[in-house]
């Protein structure tokens, strides 16, 4: 079992795609995460959904969650103008979560390490510089038990 | 829009479960995470699938991996037997990672503040301390989105 024949199609989004598109991207695939790739279409960063909810709270009630109820609905009805005009880039955390990424031919276990030692919740796979598949955790457990 | 209209059903595991039972949990499902609760079915943690496969993975692998291409396929052969005599307390790290908790009748605002303040892939909705169903942070980018 190596890492190409783990890989799915996973959507991957730029760093100057739409924001708004990303989490549209998360909703309906009910993705934990989205690989970002940068402008030559190698391996950046991996966007969470949980960043993206991050994004979409207003500081001062991360800061202080008690006036979260305060805001009532009206996050919903601001989140698409929030994202609207945001790229994916400005959606990164300043410190831009680690990758993890792999080549075609590294085995389950050497996936698992790569995963294992980033804690990262999925892995790109990049061969010549270029994402052309992703593994996510569950998918690697999936293998891994696959024998049984 | 309240955590309980997002909650969706989503598998629980106990302290005491079989840590194999909740790795294939998440492989079947192809679930981030699952929730974890006490003997009393209170919220008590969350357990990534990325550390399923942290625990998979040797030590001496984490530590130079290396040595991840001479274990080669044992792992995958070996899984079903490290997990089968594990319990899912014995999977989850020594610093518990916090899991995010909801009430029912919370607001959208106040699952996704206490989800960014945690940096929580997903939030347990507990009411009377009993879980009655999780919401994942692309469920709630959908339903943030959904308005629109």
């Amino acid at each position: 079992m190596h890492a190409a024949d783990m890989a799915e199609e996973f959507p991957v989004v730029g760093l100057a795609s739409s924001a708004l598109e990303a989490a549209r991207l998360l909703a309906r695939d009910r993705l934990p995460g989205l690989v970002v790739v940068d402008d030559r279409g190698a391996p950046y960063a991996i966007l969470p959904a949980s960043q993206v909810v991050r994004f979409l709270v207003p500081r001062y009630v991360q800061d202080d969650p008690s006036l979260a109820a305060v805001l009532s609905e009206s996050m919903a009805d601001r989140a698409a103008d929030i994202l609207g005009g945001k790229t994916v880039e400005e959606l990164l955390p300043a410190e831009r979560p680690e990758l993890a990424v792999v080549r075609g031919e590294d085995t389950l276990v050497e996936v698992a390490a790569t995963m294992a030692r980033l804690r990262c919740p999925l892995a790109a796979v990049a061969d010549d510089g270029r994402v052309t598949g992703v593994i996510t955790a569950s998918r690697l457990l999936e293998s891994a038990l696959a024998a049984h």
